[in-house]
């Protein structure tokens, strides 16, 4: 009998009415002819409510105890979820991360699944149980309890496919789908039905906030059929998937936008080899993510070292870029901390010539000033001031067609 | 190294102030040269409203469910607890039920403890840590989570005192011991220094609602000293403990009241052996608990049977003696909704007499009829009308000086 995997988030459950609902979808499931098992996040603002318990004790908790106390949140949702399906006249059984060996390293607040018993889970199945995991949670080596960071219930619900050999993930949302640009600033933007791994873990790393990245990574690795639909309605969502010939035939899936961005740059770094690594060091060392990095020549002597990091993560990226001026014997430290990112993301990129050119394009006609450029595989990005962001994401859509279906681009 | 087990209950871990509170009690017992285990219950009003999230989805939830959901409650406290600590510089570590092996039978909702591994806990006092363990809860042997009922975290704190083999077991609450009296009803009750277990057993089933039973018969079972104390000040409380002979000078420890019963009575059973065991057979099955019992012939033939349940059983009494009437072929069926128990406790009878008719002459001058008399070893009960329960009360507790300590009565 085929599995499927149905995760749902925090806002799906958020009190008893939703519940049901998901309740609902689960059983029309079973009743399709599928084994469920059901992955579940927190109750709407619960697990803000613990952290803000949690600092009113203790401004630095200990992440051992966070994790202790975070995990409560999902258990609450999954026997919950189990008691409605019973009330609804099916057989569910709920299990914390524990009680299915979800077993993770011990890095806490962080941590990576290793491996879960899939067996476990699928005697109950076999007992013609819903299985309801909760979600963002495991257990280290020695029984601690452990949690996976923001968006782990992806992450479990993910895993526990890949362990289970799940026909699909259906990840339950308040959206429709994954679209080609944020609806709420590109209006006019189009839901994709399907996505690749790749572009969708671009799309998740620049911000679009529909799945977590690390999600997206492991059902890149187990070869997962994801699936983002929304809870309240029968639209057939995303498929997130690998890449098939035909989507290289679109040249851009999506457009980005990251706000809150800061760059700082370095100016007249020895331009020696080991430059780069010692600056990227120190900054990993300060717990600072940087995100594009740009480094130029100046001189045969000099260089120039640039990098975008959050604006909360401003303050220690200046800290170790003020200690590095005088290690390195730089000319100058510049921070803004006023900046976007604008992105395009596609694998078509990689085989089709244009992009960048008509990206740049559509900016200067809507006058807007690039900053800075930095490209990967298949995605181009652009720094711009913060105001022009998002007049340059819809000039940017706009010019790929975004708002419109891929089949009916022009440039398809 | 002693060791001390604290409990706190849920209104003392309410909120950030009284669990920080409480942590100080927890560093000023360490400072005393003690490692301490902390027992914790639900913050609050938490189980309560758990409990109704999981009524709105499931009138007749799964008890396995329910316990899964309100374990959380604990689970919540102690890694509180233990991050307040740790911000008040005390290395503390916080484990559920599963994580010490609180290993429990699989009766969900009332599950008794069968071991624990002390072993575990010793290790982490060793460190230094105060250990911090979630109350009312353990694991079955499949790992599934089971809760102890009602005042399980009492059961909990002197389950792991004797398995730790503590110095003693201090149950923090919001009153300053056990009085010979309920003070809200008879004001000049005294506080008692010393209680012997069976005293405190037969006061914990009468209603004196300050520990839970079942932690009484633990305790008694492993000779755990236990103390009852308020968490607000500095009083030293009342010691449970075994019972040594100068306690048998006291004839009367305290009286109590139980409101809110129902008397149930069979007139004209036969009078042969096995109808007693037939009628509690049949009420145990449709899991009525029977408190008093009496039975009494009326002729060679037949005899009458009554017995007293909590008024929220009486519905489901009344029907299994509606059944039994025509089975049984008895004369009659009376009930009486409205009667209330005084009853008073004291080792002392054992060995002394004229406890009964010093009761029954305070009842007589206080001029409240007396519906039925029970006795137990230590024990004299007196089924009197709701209405009169009060006076009741103050009539018996005058009458044996329990507005007096001990060593001033005169008849000690």
């Amino acid at each position: 009998m085929a599995i499927v995997v149905q995760k749902f988030g925090g806002t799906s459950v958020a009190d008893a009415k939703k519940i049901r609902r998901a309740a609902k979808r689960v059983i029309e499931k079973m009743q399709a002819g599928y084994q469920v098992v059901v992955v579940a996040s927190a109750r709407g603002q619960q697990t803000d409510e613990l952290v803000r318990d949690a600092l009113e004790l203790n401004p630095n908790p200990p992440q051992r105890e966070m994790d202790q106390l975070l995990s409560t949140g999902e258990q609450q949702t999954v026997s919950l979820f189990a008691m409605a399906l019973e009330a609804m006249g099916s057989k569910a059984i709920s299990f914390t991360g524990g009680q299915i060996h979800m077993l993770t390293d011990g890095i806490f607040s962080k941590a990576q699944i290793k491996s879960v018993d899939s067996e476990f889970i699928r005697r109950e199945l076999d007992q013609g149980k819903v299985v309801i995991v909760a979600g963002f949670q495991g257990v280290d080596e020695y029984g601690n309890v452990t949690t996976l960071g923001r968006g782990g219930s992806d992450t479990s619900a993910v895993a526990l496919a890949a362990a289970l050999k799940a026909e699909e993930c259906e990840i339950f949302t308040d959206v429709d789908g994954v679209y080609t640009a944020d609806p709420r600033i590109f209006k006019k933007a189009v839901k994709l039905d399907e996505i690749s791994y790749d572009e969708m873990l671009e799309m998740a790393s620049l911000g679009a906030g529909v799945m977590h990245i690390r999600s997206v990574a492991v059902g890149k690795r187990y070869n997962v059929k994801i699936r983002v639909r929304n809870s309240e309605n029968e639209n057939p969502g995303t498929i997130i998937t690998h890449e098939v010939p035909q989507m290289e035939g679109i040249l851009v899936s999506g457009a980005t936008i990251q706000t809150d961005m800061a760059k700082i740059g370095l100016i007249g770094v020895p331009n020696v080899p080991g430059t780069a690594a010692k600056v990227f060091a120190r900054l990993a060392q300060a717990k600072v993510v940087v995100d594009d990095i740009i480094q130029t020549e100046i001189n045969p002597e000099k260089a120039s070292l640039s990098f975008v990091v959050a604006a909360a993560e401003l303050p220690a990226a200046k800290a170790v870029a003020e200690e590095l001026k005088s290690e390195l014997h730089c000319d100058n430290v510049f921070v803004r901390d006023n900046i976007a990112l604008v992105s395009v993301i596609g694998v078509g990129m990689r085989s089709q010539y244009g992009v960048a050119e008509r990206m740049f394009g559509a900016l200067a006609k809507a006058k807007v000033n690039i900053d800075s450029i930095t490209t990967s595989e298949i995605r181009i990005s652009c720094a711009v001031d913060h105001s022009e962001v998002e007049r340059a994401l819809e000039a940017v859509c706009l010019a790929f067609e975004l708002d419109k279906p891929a089949r009916q681009r022009r440039t398809a």
